[in-house]
């Protein structure tokens, strides 16, 4: 069995993480942190973890790395950069805040708004998307674990991009449901607000763009892309419109992510019928697309919460440790 | 034209109060407070009220009551006590809190847990709940104007009382929209955890049970008054449980109702269907029942910021003024 | 008082023209048409409406022309052509479906899948959109009512398509509520599936892209339109993404919407902070953009009920007779 | 390798046993049946099982009971009675529907409105509902799987019913979510109207009433079952308020289901904090209490396609085949 720490275990991400790893056939979960929690069982933050952990949380401070095979780092952004220096080189670390995604500091910075503090650790950081990366996340000791809209957004487009088929400008609408900004209550989630409505926010400079532009090769064309805060809990719903330079066949289309996403379990092509419904609870992403003449529409649909976070880190921590990619993934997305 | 001022008209109570006001034919908004956004226009507080109101909100110390024929009252419990004493006596007052509802300074704390500051104060207040008490409200410069529960509850329950037809306990199980819980996000209106659910809180302890039992001639009979959460935005929904000392026909249970409530326009008798959605934005109650034997269900549904707060409080206005009851309150309900 | 008839009163359109008329001071109802609910009163149909009409539905093959001053349609697509011809050429007829919104007959099949059985009377439909076309609703006596989608993107397009500021492909990304799809179950508009979710529907082939098309002006530059269903009941959020043929500062995009609608009482400018919530229940529409080089992407948010059917139709009705334009449309969106 | 079949497998509590099967060590899917879907895979139908199953939908007419173990039936209620009496007594029937949960014909005719067809095959089915009749499932061939609504007030009454706590009336008030009315769209779950409300139906009616009162052993305590229809997809949250004929302390109230539920894995005790986020997609119930003097008011949560249907016919399954009982079952509840 591999142990396992979650630091920031209280955290949404953390509770999934937890959730997840409860049904890994591998994995032990050993420690957990939370500042806020420290002391208190998992149960008593997310009730509907009563009974199922006998650990309770620690203070981060209190963390051994040498009693851990494995560990997730789920805090906000700016906290694993002071962490991961002082980490063993041979401990598996998922980080899955956005600290180590970006290779070009100042970057970073534009887009975060404060400093990149690890500049040298970030440079053995792999990029955690196995769809796209799977080959060097087999061999990581540290990755970095995508951003939910990212891994919408780059797997919509990898394709187009690896073929050259995209001419001018790509426009993304993606649109996410209140779990992804996580527990604490704020304007943006007050239920009053959020229910009923959809609203954009960050416009040009969501932390997410730099993220799309440099897994995808940082290509030449324009990428315009918007968020969007809707009234649902878990799910991404992405929208990327596009023309293209040539005009396909649908059949081409479908064919083109067939062939380079066939190998990949949890991608699935579902045509004109993407629905967040379809995803829920599963580390799933359905991909989908409408074609007139050259002008395409490319929609992805994911739980943020999973294929957008904890499942695929679990993901990420079964490639790295040579489990089945699919371990405690396996189950079917939910719905109703 | 009668001059309006509101102290407290950031919170939602002060903006529909404001929303039903700006209709109001007779009226002047000439006043408002609000200590967080002092200087700012309600329209950057509430977008909806965009290019609405000329006024700017000013700080609550700026208060000067001589400028204004009517005040009504907005602000979180315990601030009226402190306000009211330095009114003067010919000043319209209406509050919206619960403040001067109680007669009882001891059951007060014992349920709001602060000690009732204005007692004498108290004792000019009238309980302004038209449909019991018109005849009061009319010669009134002091209102308080009801909790929204109480409303629904208080109406639901008088006529049985009043005719003396309830054998042994009630019980009340009462939904509240998330709006109801004031524009302050917190735990309990977090978008991901106010959505799909429903939960109770307060049970036996909520500060508007004394407000019922008192409104009531604090009837013998026990009065279990259980709340929740439920996960819409605005309205009450209110169910009320009771034995029957008779077997009345149903036809028996409608004409005492009609009979009470003839001349009450607010309020409309439905049956069997009861529902939310057909009494919202409106100052409307819709009150229905089933029978079988002498076990009686009597529902009661309203807007909890209209009947429950912001509307009823200017049907108060209307009656102390002598201004149509219905002046700014007669659109019908909103569906879908 | 002028008289008003609806034909096709027990839909969500004809209910929320019923709403608004109400409240109208210088119109009667004097006649509602219903097929599916004949013989009953508004208010068993919508129990919103209980006690506020004496009138019941009728046929609509019961239909007395010379009783009436305004006949509003609010029918099927298809059943308003057999219907017009019939009708006195004096009478002010407003029709809310899309039969009479497209000149062009064969664009007309393409989009609607059966042909248009009414062009000459076509030719004497104006397109009832004020802020566009006021001059000539005022002297019609034939009004086509706008569409919901294509009301809110003409809007967000007009004054960029007329100043010519426009380069290459606009994408139009639109989501509306539930309601939109009328008060006819179906598996779109069942809650299990609706609630939680946003998925697309008729890629490059709905029926407002041509209406939006014609309203423009049928510019050269394409118009990519994707429609989506949302999780809410009420409300139009359309995003507007283009390039433009010039780098305006972000004030100059501010001044453009300013200088073309400054008249227009119903629409708002604001800026990066367009939400649903802010608009409903109100003729209203708030107009936002972003802006970043030469990419611009315009926002849209409008009650579909109100501007985007009812309300828009009576504000048609108003200026053709000669009423002020905001007569029973000057209320304030409602939120929360 | 269990070899089972479900009947009626694309209704939602068809889907979800296929989702809970899936994940099942012991268990191999091997027939399907769908009048409506009958060729179809069952993605097609619910995509969120895509990929997940090579098997099509056959039509009830193919079934073939030699070749399964196990036959789930998941059909409308009165058609089961009509297919088990020509089914083989040695197959393991499990039926979702209510046909054989009622001993009384009589009492079944009055509250299904239609005759009780299979008597005598009646007798065969235990009740399976493990929590109170373990002993017995575990040798049944024939199993009623109890209603939605029925396990949640079960569950909360049994032990205070076997203690003789009880004094008067028990009232509950019992909420549910939209997916308990099935996949057909509908008036009640059409999402304008579901969405944002709550409504009763079947007042003093509802067939669970006297299944919960059989499986309670017929008290002589009048009881009282007022079902809702709430605002979310997933969950009945039931309300059960009553006066006991002792003044129990709180602990104790709590000792007694803590006593009564030692062993059973899938309850759990959570005080006043029950809450449908905790027990979603679970087999869980999570059960609570509030006590004031003799008054006590106890609350169950559960998932009504999981607890309430296809996670307890699993539950059942484990018992009658000698699995462990939290087979496919054991995973935690799904928050947000």
């Amino acid at each position: 069995m591999v142990k396992v720490g979650i630091a920031g275990g209280s955290g949404y991400g953390g509770a999934e993480l937890i959730h997840v790893l409860l049904r890994h056939p591998e994995v032990e979960i050993v420690w957990l942190s939370s500042q806020q929690h420290a002391g208190k069982n998992p149960g008593e933050v997310y009730p509907s973890l009563r009974g199922f952990l006998d650990l309770n949380f620690s203070r981060l401070e209190e963390l051994r790395p040498a009693d851990l095979d494995v560990l997730f780092l789920s805090l906000p952004h700016g906290q694993a950069m002071k962490l991961v220096p002082g980490l063993p080189a041979e401990l598996l670390v998922i980080d899955l805040s956005g600290d180590f995604r970006l290779s070009d500091p100042e970057v970073f910075e534009e887009f975060y708004q404060f400093p990149m503090a690890a500049i040298e650790e970030q440079k053995q950081f792999v990029y955690g998307l196995p769809e796209i990366n799977r080959g060097r996340i087999i061999s990581a000791r540290r990755i970095a674990n995508p951003g939910c809209f990212a891994t919408a957004t780059i797997l919509a487009l990898h394709p187009l991009v690896k073929e050259g088929w995209i001419s001018g400008p790509v426009y993304v609408d993606a649109k996410t449901g209140s779990s992804g900004a996580g527990n604490s209550p704020a304007a943006g989630t007050h239920h009053p607000r959020r229910s009923n409505s959809l609203f954009p926010y960050k416009p040009f400079r969501h932390q997410h763009l730099p993220e799309i532009r440099q897994a995808l090769g940082n290509p030449s064309t324009p990428l315009i892309f918007q968020p969007y805060s809707a009234p649902f809990v878990r799910g991404i719903f992405s929208s990327h419109y596009m023309e293209l330079n040539r005009k396909p066949a649908a059949a081409e289309v479908c064919s083109l992510f067939l062939t380079h996403y066939g190998a990949d379990r949890f991608i699935r092509w579902v045509g004109e019928n993407p629905d967040v419904n379809y995803v829920r609870h599963s580390n799933y992403v359905d991909i989908g697309a409408a074609l007139q003449g050259s002008f395409l529409t490319v929609w992805s649909a994911l739980d943020n919460l999973q294929k957008g976070a904890a499942g695929q880190a679990v993901q990420n921590m079964n490639l790295a440790c040579g489990f089945p990619e699919e371990a405690a993934l396996s189950g079917a997305p939910v719905f109703p």
